[in-house]
């Protein structure tokens, strides 16, 4: 049983898609076919977006679901025409909210964005430059200024992990790759003793990262299980001796990676908002 | 009057945290205190965010606002003992969905992710990897396995939006940098020519760019207002020429750019789901 979902937003559908992935995963056994349509925010784009909702109506032949953070009542009354469940994020929650405060909404999307959004572009590109400029231990003199320091063997997500936190949540993360100098020595890398409380580890399954460094270099030493294996115990019993908190991320998403860091060092996620 | 906003979830918080934000953006007025409060997955951590929340509504004299994503029906009914207002996502919005798909939701959160999540997971990474290698025109040579290829001056936002559309949307991004060379030229850079399609313009305000780029370089040339306005007349007048679509970047947030030239370019957000 295979049934289509609109993502609808006069806007960027980011939030659409965020709320009605986490309420589809919950119905495992269903086939969804997922469509975002953004930006309908004229009556000729909600017109178009009534013909492709009921054009996937008539080929289901089940009703599609619309989850839609649509705010202009024209367009939203336009696509109420359809023959659709309904999971209306602003109709629903705007009024309680209003009550709440005794007051209106404003009710009218991103028109309260613009200030703010310049502030935080600014803190997320210094933010991503700061990530870009201190990957890999490219550069530690910068490590001052870092809100964390991720540490870990060559491809256990340290990139991205420091990427998303730039990018969402505005932290200032670098990362150092522990190689297998770093190990031998078994104490820490003189440029990180100063910078201890910032610290954080990575992990990650052998055999997993074994499967990601044979994507960048096949059959080499560096991608070879032995190798992988002894690096990660290495790296484990590093941080053990060295009382530094650590992630496995074999199983995890970037974005879980992150939050759990964050939440574990205590980092506020302030740009999110 | 401040009203204290709690993101509440077991997991990353992030679904609560961006239906939560559009909600409070429509109301301009009131100054929000935000506390996003993740992997509330225990008895314990639960028993200790009621403290939290409780010590708000005393404090500010107002109750609480939760905004929630918890599925698991004890934690929820341990938050349900505090005097909030509920912005409850699962339990106003499981049940209609139940009813349409004639079933009962799994109801337990992440449990069907980890198969997904470990595509979704190396196709990201292959992104992030695609986009650092070909960031800043650094590469040219894997143009051709390239969903899209940013073009623009230094510092127009070309970088940050490539990072963005792999970490959320896995979308292969390049990008180009167009220097005071190739604008002198006035045609198209030669490596870009077999990929026309694929290209797309960024533009922002001198102002801007001129703001932007004193951060990184003070009082040169390079961040002068007139050099930063040469150059965006210049790379407008190409876009122009060569008919390539772009877009200005001034007043967007980095997920509006993104979105609105995935759209434009019919590029699917096929990774988000």
């Amino acid at each position: 049983m295979k049934r289509t979902v609109f993502f609808i937003s006069d806007g960027t559908g980011i939030t659409a898609e965020a709320l009605g992935d986490s309420l589809l995963a919950q119905f495992e056994e269903i086939e969804f076919e997922k469509i975002t349509l953004p930006y309908i925010n004229t009556h000729e784009k909600a017109l178009e977006a009534v013909q492709s909702i009921t054009a996937a109506g008539v080929n289901d032949g089940l009703r599609p679901i619309l989850i839609d953070t649509i705010v202009n009542d024209e367009i939203r009354q336009i696509l109420n025409t359809c023959d659709t469940l309904k999971i209306d994020i602003f109709s629903t929650f705007i009024k309680p909210l209003e009550h709440e405060f005794a007051t209106k909404s404003s009710y009218s999307v991103g028109k309260s964005h613009a200030i703010v959004e310049s502030d935080r572009y600014k803190d997320r590109i210094n933010s991503i430059n700061f990530a870009l400029d201190n990957d890999d231990g490219a550069r530690t003199k910068q490590y001052n200024e870092a809100d964390i320091i991720l540490l870990g063997v060559s491809r256990c997500g340290k990139t991205p992990t420091c990427l998303y936190m730039a990018l969402q949540f505005g932290i200032r993360a670098a990362n150092y790759p522990l190689t297998e100098d770093d190990l031998e020595n078994n104490g820490l890398p003189a440029c990180l003793e100063p910078y201890k409380d910032k610290l954080y580890g990575l992990t990650i399954d052998p055999f997993q990262l074994t499967a990601i460094r044979h994507e960048r270099r096949p059959n080499s030493r560096y991608s070879s299980l032995n190798q992988c294996d002894t690096e990660i115990r290495f790296v484990e019993r590093l941080f053990a001796s060295q009382k530094i908190s650590f992630i496995n991320t074999t199983t995890f998403s970037i974005e879980e990676i992150s939050t759990r860091i964050m939440a574990a060092k205590g980092l506020q996620r302030s740009l999110n908002h």
